[in-house]
């Protein structure tokens, strides 16, 4: 009974307009009818691996220990990729072995991995072309009913990995990152934790140089600036954010992932 | 564990596309695992505090007495604007004082509100940029869970309303409403009641003029006029509403929120 | 007791962006607070019942026995279509009698069907404009805690059809079908069930023709053709796809539904 209200979150691309999502979730609820399911996002954009890493990174430390996080960004379904259970910090990560997880475990020597390989587990018609269904889904259930991890399969050593966007030194004292990250309000996210800004004494020295702008100034929050203004602010992921107070920073500046930021 | 089943609804303009809705339950269900989390919309237009406040109105009335409602349009977080628990009719609502509660107790005297600003009832971590998530979430779940609110904060007297689009008489026996809302079939929402056109005797002989165009007559159903054909009908938020059978009035007749209308 | 973990599917043309799938979900829990509720799709386009047809055979197999699924994509309402229950399976229906029914009653002789009239179980006040919250949701909720089917109103004998897009024989020992949906991805779904495709013995001999173009090949996943190049493929719905790898099929060559397709 402790595991009747067990969450399981699903984070993929499937968008809300096909049945994908909605049979993921029947599928689970006919193994275990008692499942909490979560929406993380559906609207990765189509295989974009490195984004669902950063939202799956930015969300599961605020589900309940025990969660269950199913991730099914999944370009090589069909092909020989691996589908991979990692236990982590009292939370469970259902996931093809494709780098999606590199955000989650990237400060983990050892993580406790299992491939997804028995079948026992999985429906009784595994298609080609939707593991996230046939065969992540069964697991996510199943574990939620208290199935231990390494009965989905062997122990697992290694794991793909992104290459994840490092800090450098720039010249004089400055570190360049880039943004990784456009949400929905134009808030270009940056790989910059907040401790690189707050290890500067006066916020109004801070200089933040992007697209040819150099942006000065800390702000606490989107109103700090005028209306229509980019700023510079410690945003809600701890990372170092570029927004327009009342507008998208990301049409104003043209700012795209991957665009180079130099702080100072 | 009579509040095991408490219903809590949630109105954002987060979208879908980023983990903020997700991460705003997450955080509700490491406080309450067993509270039920029902999305009224997530897609109000950035920062629309207007249209969140209809939408919010016109929803609560269909959940069951004890449900909590969770508004998150926020434009202003991070300033000074305090964030609000609203106990009306036996629901609870929990909001940023910006006006998004106006149309909820727009003919209440005197609202019993209290600020919500207990710390201890708040993620320990608050950021200066989601307020949603770090403050309000919690407390929808501690409420849920049977806190009562005012454990949140002190009692509050007034509450910032939003000038409400009122009806005006016009000219002859003619009353000047306008369009609050197009809604996904492009009807056109107006905010006059229903009573307005029930009073007229023989619905052959309504009148709205909108656009410089004279719609004549109440039809019962979409489905009164030809196909492609404007009509005027009492919609389902029992108010007058324009629309075209299987088309877009919107489109058609080229509406807007706050075009005028004159129903006769 | 046994009801209270009851599931509710939903399946409409009500976009995300107002408060109608949550009002049809408020009313639900007012009577059935223990009921778990689950989107199929509420991106239908607009009043696309053949394509709510589709989806809605494709996703209840997945579904737990007893599961109740809610489909309101309903055109007509307010003129005097019908409102069906149908009990198929161990699961129960709940729609409009438009046609939206036909793919899951596609292959039975006499479904068991009855009218939804019985007032007692509907809201008080029923609009003209939204059966699906003042009629289907309530009678939702209440099979959801057990009410017998046949409570809701009178036994039905027939219910309207779809004609089905069918096989044809072509030249030579071709069939001919058709593209019946195209998913987010751009992956074009044809009626042309695996059968069709499994029963050649050598996968390589398999041809496609879809609008000038022969496809070659029978692929066992989205992998198996260079990165940009089409492929046929067995879907996750068991039947013949169009398909490009890390692609969309439709944008790449031109696919919509309807359009014919030559098998041989």
């Amino acid at each position: 009974m402790a595991f009747r209200s067990a969450v399981i979150t699903l984070l993929t691309d499937f968008g809300l307009q096909d049945e994908y999502v909605g049979v993921t979730k029947g599928v689970i609820l006919q193994i275990h009818p008692g499942a909490t399911l979560i929406d993380l996002s559906h609207q990765i954009p189509l295989g974009d691996v490195p984004q669902a890493s950063w939202l799956l990174a930015w969300s599961w430390p605020y589900f309940p220990k025990g969660t269950i996080h199913l991730v099914v960004v999944d370009p090589g379904v069909g092909s020989s990729r691996r589908l991979i259970c990692l236990v982590h910090q009292g939370h469970l990560f259902l996931a093809p072995d494709n780098g999606v997880l590199s955000q989650v475990v990237s400060r983990v020597r050892a993580p406790v991995m299992y491939e997804v390989s028995n079948r026992r587990y999985a429906l009784k018609a595994v298609s080609h072309t939707f593991h996230g269904r046939d065969i992540l889904a069964p697991a996510a259930a199943y574990l939620s009913r208290g199935l231990p991890p390494h009965r989905l399969g062997p122990r697992v050593r290694s794991l793909k990995l992104l290459k994840s966007p490092s800090l450098h030194g720039g010249p004089g004292r400055s570190v360049r990152g880039e943004i990784i990250h456009i949400d929905r309000f134009g808030n270009a996210v940056t790989n910059l934790p907040q401790e690189q800004v707050l290890r500067i004494k006066r916020p109004s020295r801070v200089e933040l140089r992007v697209k040819g702008r150099t942006l000065r100034g800390l702000s606490t929050s989107y109103q700090s600036a005028a209306k229509g203004s980019p700023l510079v602010v410690v945003g809600s992921h701890r990372l170092v954010e570029i927004a327009v107070n009342q507008g998208s920073a990301a049409k104003k500046l043209g700012l795209r992932v991957g665009d180079p930021v130099w702080l100072r």
